[in-house]
């Protein structure tokens, strides 16, 4: 983990070895404007701590991602946004930092392009589905 | 807002109106299983309280519902997904109340499919776009 962190570019930005425009920071979060944005306003909301995924970071600091990213969309002014945070690289996550994107939708074309393949609800696939992970939770 | 509430179909799954595969209960959060999923495991954490947005949802509510994401993730045993949560018709939100989406990402076909249309950066332009939001947050 440590040579993962002493390479990791959000937390160099969290250190401030690399500039970032930063709109928000606590004692466990940070937050600043993506440089390659999907549209206007596109800003990352961050834990300081270092973990690839959600489920490698403490839950005292995944509570304060969703109300930063609020904070940014109400200070964007977006009237439309998606909150998006990919685990995995085959679930498009580009840097392996734990990081929450704040997208305007300002239009169709700009911002995130969802796909939706729905499957088919199978109700009793589902019930099994359900017990199983019940037990787990 | 109080005729939106009633009519509101996960304030009635909240209250047991509607049945729901119920995996998480606490006394501000609630999450079940997606009965239209795009993979298996594909679940929803919402908050307890009526809000159509993001920026709806007290800080206090939103806290809780990335570590319920977490809880459910861990629970379905996906090695990759993505959270997801839309705010408004053009963001793809289909329900008017504030929910988050745990879509685990099996593979390339099944789950959350994203497009990326990344702009052209403009340093000059970010900067004086980083001043004006940095001034309302
Ligand atoms: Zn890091
Ligand atoms: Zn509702």
């Amino acid at each position: 983990m440590a040579s993962k962190m002493a390479s990791c570019i959000f937390c160099k930005i969290v250190k401030g070895e690399i500039p970032s425009f930063k709109l928000f920071e606590s004692d466990k979060t940070f937050a600043f404007l993506d440089i390659q944005p999907l549209s206007r306003g596109h800003a990352l909301v961050i834990p300081k701590v270092h973990g690839e995924k959600l489920t490698d970071i403490p839950d005292d600091h995944l509570a304060e991602l969703l109300p930063v990213a609020k904070k940014l969309a109400l200070a964007t002014g977006a009237q439309e946004f998606n909150i998006l945070q990919n685990n995995g690289k085959g679930a498009h996550q580009e840097v392996g930092h734990v990081h929450v994107h704040m997208i305007p939708k300002p239009n169709p074309e700009e911002g995130l392009i969802i796909g939706w393949p729905q499957q088919k609800t199978d109700m009793d696939k589902l019930k099994a589905l359900f017990e199983e992970i019940k037990a787990k939770v």
